[in-house]
């Protein structure tokens, strides 16, 4: 198992008039995931996350998203557990996978969300897609394992 | 064609640091299209919306959502025309799709994003999911068609 | 009275857990106010507002904001009607006052809140302050009239 | 000095289209500074917070909010050090003080905002404002100090 364990905070203003977290605002949680280790690398944890840093002059562009809810999340204090890996690694392209669960070492363990992400990499100057380089993908395949499985998908 | 027409206003919040609508608030703009058409009905347009409204005593959850994102959206004056229809019926769900497209009338004409919610019926004494009643399925029906077409998809 | 009536429409979104539009969401709604008269200044509702354009060149940023919150804003069909006009014109800063208030034409007509934003213009290249320009005092002066009072100022 | 110091972190979707923290995410900030404090009362950071716990069975609503913006705030790695303190206590309200400053140990020290939020006390059952009580008198007595200073204000 190479999931990237990503303690991600909920804030109070997370929820919605249903008194759980915002449907909408689960992808604003994906996305803190993926900055931590996509850009930022840091560890936020005790256990420091693995820098799977995208190339100087390179963005990620977001070309789509699913995600499966199957709980709702309450406001919780300790961070959700966001498990992160790659489930595929194209020419230009990645998708990134994600189980959102219950803080770490929390009873009963829950897993709120499954999502995927499919980003591609374009270059800052042009705008346009530019392939996965040789570093990115030695640093990247480690992490690749099976992508996301969702239950109903029509 | 049984489009339904939903006009929604962005904000200039909507737009994140790179300048575009955000990837999470797209499904905040999907999420105010079926409050239109699911629970508010109203027109916000010349031409009314129609009312799907879900019977009193029931809420919807949401079970998955996918976003395909084909275009940025920059700050527009006038409102998206979010397209809206029913790509599926099952007994206590449907599915809601949407494509994002530019303002009405705007040349020239985009699509920014196609979508598709999984709604789950649910009612809000027992918390349970409960079968489309006769009534919605009769108001819903005109609104059924082919389910939105994803280009990418692993 | 000089008082510019800009309708915003809330979305259900705005509510937080208690239900009610959250208090951080009301300087959102005050932002689009203000967008829709000092940068877009189009006609949002029947009756085309003025434009109060800042000069090319130029942004604005928030020295300042007070809000005095009067009673709670329930998620509501027809936009709130945000009257606007500006409270002080300095060198090279302006107040802008509103009031937020129940959509136009509803009764009871209530007040929800009392809102001041300190706007200071700064030139775009040197990042500087620079003087309200005569055509924008020109532009601006009519709707110049007492701030907004507050109740409760410590 | 007996400033609470609340260290909250940065989303990257806190920053909007000028690439700094929006001005009405300050007080989603604060919002969260205050849930730390009053409410969740646990030790985000190694040094765990005081807990100025807010009685069982009432609610704080906002009755007013002063911001001054000082510096804007890019997006930041660490945590903000959101210093936090008690003003005035009234009868059945307080003034919760806030300077927003870089992250800890950080050079240069910048104070990014200032900012005071009225809250007042209610109860849940009659939504009715009531007294401090005795419990909370003595726990937030020793965190009153001079109340914020504004530069500004007309």
């Amino acid at each position: 198992m190479t999931r990237i364990h990503v303690p991600i905070a909920l804030r109070w203003s997370d929820l919605d008039a249903y008194g759980h977290v915002n449907n909408a605002r689960m992808l604003t949680l994906l996305e803190e995931a993926r900055i931590e280790v996509f850009w930022r690398g840091r560890g936020a944890s005790a256990t420091p996350l693995p820098e799977l840093h995208i190339d100087e002059g390179a963005q990620s562009l977001i070309a789509r998203q699913e995600v499966e809810y199957l709980a709702q999340i309450p406001h919780l204090r300790d961070p959700l557990d966001v498990q992160l890996w790659i489930g595929a690694l194209g020419g230009a392209s990645l998708d990134v996978c994600y189980e959102v669960c219950s803080p770490e070492g929390a009873e009963p363990h829950v897993v709120f969300a499954r999502a995927m992400s499919t980003l591609v990499l374009v270059d800052e100057q042009t705008g346009r897609p530019r392939r996965i380089s040789d570093r990115e993908r030695a640093l990247w395949g480690p992490y690749l394992e099976e992508p996301v499985a969702f239950r109903r998908r029509s």
